[in-house]
């Protein structure tokens, strides 16, 4: 037989909690100016009410926790109960939800109906007292009784006993119930863990350039300095993310050339990603103060500076000299170059996890998270973290984040669905995503519904309709419809967006040789100049894109978006509202097809945006992109769109007759 | 700062492990004869290849464990892995997994590459050499080197030494890798329980009747002794669980009259349901010697006798003298009632689990199952389980299986959803369903379908199309083509069955009043006789459904039920296998309407049988209830179905030719 419990445990049960990753082994996201919603199953056996406390405080890794707070939760629907809170500082925090049988909840509601029976509930009213009389020793023990709460529980007392059936509905039951109504035997939740960022985790806009390129009047290879002139620009376009890839010396050992040669040519400047040392600036670019000048310049005009943080070695980097440890070594004494057979890489050393001096290697690497911490910056877009061990990655970013709460980091890792999950769930704050290759409408629904779903609550989606790397067969062939497109999909979709610059504005779309998604002339590999002035820039659609998502809570978020048929399978259409219930809800359709116009009806019920509309009701829907306004009504409405004229909706859905 | 692990962590990491449920608060089920698969996502970063390892073990519970087995696990899809092992012993078994960096297949795959590709590996194969002289020395250190294994690592070691290419591909890394390979540092899953038991809980049907009916030409109040005489008939229709009602005394005071009545007639038998003791017999049924009569009638017919235990006592049962505070006082000393207000059920006292005297209750109850099990019962419907506390499920269940681990317990519960997936959790084998109220083709898909998925690791429905609390409104007025309908449904759909016997096979529909789904003259409040021998009476068609269940092992489980689409809301199309491979697939198409012909096309992709059709190979279908045959092509085929003349197919599917 198996031993009974050592004391008798609570009726209540807890289950299904949210957001809770892991079973509690990872911490959800948060972020500042959102709510966490707590949800979870809640229940009693039989018809007994049961009551719940979500309770939360800030707990900060290695530190001291705060005080719990505790408020009541809700009930939904079906055992399903909620609450919410809103963090205000950054870092860890917990959550747990407690249970109980609520004794004066089921006498209150079960004496209510045997009332509207008509029956006679006299005994139940001397039950009622003695509960109350508890409450009543409880209120007054209490430590800080609220307000009139003693007088609340008096009154309800003097009702009860002057047989007042009227007391059943009080209004003041659910408070006092709360406040001080025994809990003994209590159920617990395990203690979850939520990291809260700060905003710009969950909602930022990027835009990459190679500093060393030239624009205007500028030749050779540019300087930080002269880069700066371009953030007039860029701030104009509405981003706050300026990424630069990496900026440091570039290895001469096995350096290669234009368009990935091998060998390189005596004036071949290298791949920046080819590191000769990660604590230092590249000497033509300029010096640590040209750094700092420039975290300063970004943080003038609202923006901030994100740098590359690529931990691979040149050959001659000081890291192979002074630790040849940290690299692998092949069988003859050699290093091993990276390679991914029959591919390799003899410009770069990989770093060796498996090290025994594996302790000196983590710290020296989240060190160079600190020296550039140190001058000012805070956001890293990290390159290939997937092929470094995660627990390196989840003590780092922990321990970095320790120091420096409003760190940011941004996975770059285009691999295998479980790896690019795990690497959010140890601690990445954002994550580059397959948008680049989800092209059609049901597969662009498919992902990000996944992605607005069962990953939502730790891995965050930045998307990039190009990267360096990534020039899709789509942007090669599809013309400026697609770019368009893809633009308009990126900065809707998900809440942070961001393009590699100059050749998305610019419509760059040659590809080094068929069949590649390398650009040609890659400025991956040497300096281009670029003429911004282009009159046909996508600059104006990129400016009004991100005016409108600064505009629009709803685009802030991922958490709401919301698929909707429609009847092409050219045409995707979407919606999103801010979990707070501030500004429009909005409404995007986008024609995918660059070469052809696409019509049909979207179905969109309008009673699911909480303005009141009835199923057949008129609405107004207000084209934020392209202008227009539409009286539409109920759930069906037609919509085409065609190329070269409007290739997508983004509207906000008001009551007709609002003024905008 | 955050302190660096203790020790360089392992690589590899292993998450979504399945079977678990609630991140392994609870046991998985299984059952004997069924493989338990597991499957979870095991990976390293990067390119590194990883190594798996399933763990399992017999472990009592408040017994000592065996000893781990363990079974490699294999590469399944996108970092998916499984393993399966098929447990011999009833009760609580555990398992867990274990991943590692696998070099040998790193240096294997990655050289092999580069040969591929033409590039000298002379370099890798020294290193090669290291590897295999340290798995060399492992396999002689083993306690129990297996077979040849030294002798082909060093074949692997003079083939590496002489630089023959060949070996990479040579089958035996693998098992090599996998028994000598260094696993340090490895990663662990949690370890994670799955109770098993005997077949009959996943694989049953249950025949209802109440004991105390006559039939033929018995008369008066029948006996067990008489009720031994129906056993043969049961047997006949292929019934294997019998399941009486409670056969205890029952209570006199405010006993219940016939149609519910609140008041008896001096002539009136009772409630069954109000037990006024549990460790007695009805003495109009018999005494305690034609229990175990029953008992091994049952047996001898290869059944087995299920009896009913509903915690709940009428006013003269001993433990309200004997115990009073395990029911609930009211105010005014009077013991509190049943009651569901306005609704009283002055003929029962429930137990009060809230009682200071709760663990000589628990143990009072538990000693209830514990009597009947040695009168030789093993299997128990457990009355209305939702209004009894959990922890005292999860407790008694545990005690009562820890000393007689092949005892079956269904939970008769019709409530919440969460509530009836609790109960399954804490310890139920089996579960009643809202399969009775679940009639048309979509809500059946939709309710199956998360049976077979979302709880089918701790959910066991028994599918029951009547009982005698439940007469829907569809039997009360859709004809035999509709029992018939039910009848099909319930037996190919869920592994387990059961019918409310003699009311069932004689088409019995009339409700006590308009809108009840209770009987008219319903057996639970008075004595009926039954004419088993009606012309019209189902048993023809039970019995060969029972036939069908027992010869096609497809029907023996229901993880394996997937449905298929039909151009007709009437038609419900589903198909089934068995997990092991053995027998013909099964496929089921049901008329769901006792009134009108349907017809359509069945949507049946012939390539998920593992039979090796394809896309749009022929296959013949077999009728094993209707009798009939039909060759049909692709996956696209025509059906219909009339009302009278054949309600359902039920086909085993086979190759063209094939002999049945």
């Amino acid at each position: 037989m198996t031993n009974l419990p050592a004391s008798r445990p609570s009726r209540a049960v807890i289950e299904v909690v949210t957001p809770v990753v892991d079973a509690g082994r990872f911490a959800a996201k948060a972020a500042l100016g959102e709510p966490v919603a707590v949800i979870a199953d809640v229940f009693g056996e039989g018809h007994d009410a049961v009551g719940a406390a979500l309770r939360w405080r800030f707990a900060p890794q290695g530190g001291r926790p705060s005080l719990w707070n505790e408020i009541p939760m809700q009930f939904l629907v079906n055992d399903r109960w909620t609450a919410a809170f809103e963090p205000t500082e950054l870092g860890r925090h917990e959550f747990q939800i407690l249970a109980w049988s609520d004794h004066l909840e089921t006498w209150r509601h079960g004496t209510e109906r045997k009332h509207e029976a008509d029956v006679d509930i006299s005994v139940e009213l001397i039950g009622g007292e003695a509960l109350l009389l508890d409450i009543l020793d409880r209120a007054r023990d209490a430590t800080s009784p609220i307000g009139d709460d003693v007088d609340a529980v008096q009154a309800l007392l003097a009702d009860v006993r002057s047989g007042d059936p009227a007391l059943l509905a009080d209004p003041r039951w659910d408070v006092l119930s709360f406040r001080y109504g025994r809990r003994t035997p209590i159920a617990r939740s395990n203690v979850f863990p939520v990291d809260v960022d700060r905003e710009r985790a969950r909602f930022s806009a990027w835009y990459e350039f190679f500093p060393r390129s030239t624009v205007g009047d500028q030749t050779g290879h540019a300087t930080l300095r002269q880069a700066i002139d371009r953030l007039d620009r860029i701030a104009a376009m509405g981003f706050d993310v300026v990424y630069l890839p990496p900026i440091h010396p570039i290895g001469v050992v096995n350096r290669k050339g234009r368009n990935n040669a091998t060998t390189a040519e005596p004036d071949d400047t290298g791949s920046p990603w080819g590191i000769a040392d990660h604590l230092a600036v590249h000497p033509e670019l300029g010096t640590i103060d040209d750094v700092r000048a420039f975290v300063a310049a970004c943080r003038d005009r609202g923006m901030e500076l994100a740098i590359d943080v690529a931990f691979q070695c040149t050959p001659d980097h000081p890291w192979v000299t002074e630790h040849p440890e940290w690299f692998r070594q092949r069988a003859d004494g050699t290093i091993q170059y990276a390679e991914n057979p029959p591919k390799k890489y003899q410009d770069i050393y990989p770093i060796e996890f498996e090290t025994d001096d594996w302790e000196a290697l983590w710290q020296a690497l989240a060190d160079v998270f600190r020296y550039w911490i140190d001058e000012g910056v805070r956001i890293f877009r990290v390159d290939n973290p997937h092929t470094k061990a995660f627990p390196f990655w989840e003590w780092c970013m922990a321990t970095v984040r320790s120091e420096h709460p409003d760190t940011i980091f941004l996975a770059e890792a285009f691999t295998r669905p479980r790896v690019m999950e795990r690497l959010a769930k140890v601690g990445f704050n954002q994550s580059y995503t397959y948008f680049t290759w989800r092209q059609q409408a049901w597969e662009l629904r498919e992902y990000f519904t996944d992605l607005a779903t069962r990953t939502v609550d730790f891995f965050r989606p930045n998307a990039w309709p190009n990267t360096p790397d990534i020039l899709t067969e789509q942007l090669q062939y599809g013309g400026r419809p697609v770019f368009v497109a893809r633009a308009i999909l990126a900065a809707t979709l998900s809440a942070n967006w961001g393009i590699y610059g100059p050749a998305f504005e610019l419509l760059e779309h040659r590809a080094v040789r068929p069949g590649s998604e390398e650009y040609l002339d890659s400025e991956k590999y040497q300096i281009r100049h670029w003429d911004l002035d282009d009159p046909d820039s996508l600059a104006p659609l990129i400016t009004r894109l991100n005016e409108i998502r600064r505009a629009q809570p709803a685009l802030h978020h991922l958490r709401t978006l919301r698929f909707h048929d429609v009847d092409s399978e050219q045409l995707l259409c979407f919606s999103k509202t801010d979990p707070n219930g501030v500004g429009d809800p909005i409404l995007v359709v986008v024609n995918l097809d660059g070469r052809e116009h696409h019509a049909g009806h979207v179905h969109v019920d309008p009673r699911a945006y909480g303005l009141g509309f009835g199923d057949d009701d008129e609405f107004d829907v207000i084209d934020l992109l392209g202008g227009g306004q539409y009286r539409w009504r109920g759930w069906r409405n037609f919509v085409e769109l065609t190329p070269g004229r409007g290739q997508a909706h983004v509207f906000a859905i008001h009551r007709p007759g609002d003024a905008r």
